[in-house]
């Protein structure tokens, strides 16, 4: 470097926090690659790939198409698709030009903060929650307002949140929710959702309705934000239910007047969704009946947790009423979650995430256990942690 | 709607212009779905597939992976290779570890600005030029500093801008270049890309420089950034010389510090690009043979508009030194570009981009045509024009 020359740093808004869960799947990785028998519990990622129907038509399209852009807001079969899964599934009429295929679930989060907020705006959000919100509205210049939530409330925000929260200096403009949320599995009972959307109504405030983990759950039924309005805007994702992860394939369902607004981001922000897993993303909803079977699996996995964990002083966590994450309370064991992850994963190969991820304030007494692998993986690292703890 | 309900509107940073190409593509698309013979001239974009070998690498994963997540900065041999690629095509070093894969070139930009700059920074780029980094700019709070250029600074951005910039109240943070560029399809001579470096690195400011169209050259020599300097942040994309549009992949290069901010940002707004899209543009690279035929199928085309457009009258247009596009003063007939394509496009067929969606001020009275397609629809588009003209 030249003397005197200006040193260019990194802006103040990238300085966001790591997603640690990608931090431990990396170490993960290294010591798989150096030989160690690793079981990751610690990333949200089914263990099983798409359905044959969706790996058979991408096949067809790469051996027979150029593969070009589709339109902005992604592929019309497709939009059409998914407007019959809600009258199918939520018996909701959401007419498919509402519909915005999108890159993933990032990709809707993005567009839906830039959309919906102008810089300062203030949004709530559960705490513990998904990181990755957190980082997205400090990049955006948004103010994330966390409630911390706890069992008193179902670990879900509630219409008395948002009351107190606009009566609040500053106010609310929006409200995050996620119904089964990660990493506390806990979902919205009907009432309580429609409350909450009502709070929202009343004072102006824009909800998103974070729906990744639908078709996910276990014996509860999950409900949509479009069940009770029309001005929220709904996110979902291939990569959960329907396994497609890697294809990086979402969608959002936004009232009418954010349509435009929205396809002209995606033409600067994307161009369009990848256009391979938009077309072979059609047949997923062809699979349910294979998608609820791998489901079955994750349930057989969540009761040896439940069996496993109580045996090991583990007993306190969150509902896991559906994702396929229990969030749980480690607080007899440590109270540093980051070195008691490292331990483990050093000592034993099992890989957790640390709490802190989740919630930076109380998250150090607390472990998020993803149950999305293999039966055989899962009572494995149950045994392996038991051991470890009792050592 | 309930009486007194507060109505929720789009934010205001959601306001951006839309990128009319894919409007005119709409329309072109729609005029092609009722039966008429459309002739595309309108779009970024190769009218060729990717690559056999890339093809069959993507349908081996899909029989034969998961497909899940990749590591956020992109699969460690994808990034190896393009490391490679830097050696061999620029004779220049850069560590596999600087460099990060992308959801197209699109994702590139946004945590380029994401991590360079904060909300109110000024950031001159080249007008005419491409619309989304306007678009990104204004959705992310920054400051967009247009530079008008013309053919007396070759339709780039110079180091006498950048001083004259710099002493201007209110400073100047970022300069992006594109070299070939799109619309003009200009290029940095190496001396003037030195001298603009050299003048960014005087003044502390952060260049980004994207080099989407590298490959794709008409008797003049591209160079990159790189070739100068390690400050700055390079983009690039597998959409245009390596003809996967759809697949959505794209990279960059980055200083070393700014590699840990990114990469955090990419854990929270894209996880990952597109997997089946990484591991086949590893075999992208040994394709430069077929690639480079490609390229020689522009030339073809890009004589036949330089043949074909003085005779019709269209006498003055930017450089195409590179790209695949040329960019039309067609003042002598239109001082309303919009009007005049979607005429055009109705009477002939023939689909043009208006120069307003690169140049508000000055791209009423220009067109870009691309020539992309095929040598055939290039010739075909010709004649249709000269006979409307004439009309």
């Amino acid at each position: 470097m030249t003397a005197g020359k200006p040193l260019l740093l990194p802006s103040r808004r990238s300085d966001v926090p790591p997603f640690y869960a990608m931090d431990v799947l990396r170490s993960a990785s290294a010591l798989r690659a150096a030989g160690r028998d690793v079981l990751s519990l610690c990333v949200g990622q089914p263990s099983i790939g798409a359905p044959k129907l969706v790996r058979d038509e991408a096949a067809r399209l790469i051996a027979s198409d150029i593969i070009g852009y589709t339109e902005a807001l992604g592929l019309p079969a497709l939009r059409e698709r998914i407007a019959q899964y809600y009258r199918e599934r939520y018996g909701v009429n959401v007419p498919a030009e509402r519909i915005v295929v999108t890159t993933g679930s990032s990709g809707a989060f993005l567009l839906a903060f830039l959309a919906a907020f102008d810089d300062g705006a203030r949004i709530a959000l559960a705490r513990p929650g998904y990181p990755p919100y957190f980082a997205i509205q400090k990049a955006l210049d948004l103010e994330a307002v966390p409630v911390d939530v706890d069992q008193s409330t179902g670990f879900q925000i509630t219409a008395d949140h948002v009351d107190a929260l606009c009566f609040q200096p500053g106010g609310l403009n929006g409200v995050m929710v996620a119904s089964p949320a990660n990493p506390t599995g806990s979902m919205l009972p009907k009432a309580d959702f429609a409350a909450l959307i009502g709070a929202c109504a009343a004072h102006g405030v824009r909800l998103i309705s974070d729906e990744i983990y639908h078709g996910i759950t276990f014996g509860k039924r999950e409900h949509s934000a479009l069940e009770f309005t029309d001005d929220a805007i709904v996110i979902n994702s291939f990569s959960k239910y329907f396994c497609m992860t890697g294809w990086r394939l979402g969608w959002m369902v936004v009232p009418q007047n954010l349509v435009r607004p929205i396809e002209a981001l995606v033409q600067s922000f994307y161009i369009s969704a990848p256009t391979i897993s938009q077309a072979a993303a059609i047949r997923a909803f062809d699979c349910t009946e294979e998608l609820d079977q791998i489901v079955a699996g994750y349930a057989r996995n969540r009761d040896i947790l439940m069996e496993a964990l109580p045996k090991m002083g583990i007993t306190r966590f969150a509902p896991v009423d559906g994702a396929f994450y229990l969030y749980a309370d480690v607080s007899p064991f440590t109270n540093d979650s980051m070195s008691f992850c490292a331990r483990l994963l050093d000592d034993t190969g099992v890989a957790l995430t640390p709490g802190v991820d989740f919630d930076a304030r109380n998250g150090h007494s607390f472990v998020r256990i993803s149950f999305a692998g293999s039966e055989a993986d899962t009572a494995d690292a149950m045994r392996r942690l038991q051991g470890w703890l009792r050592g």
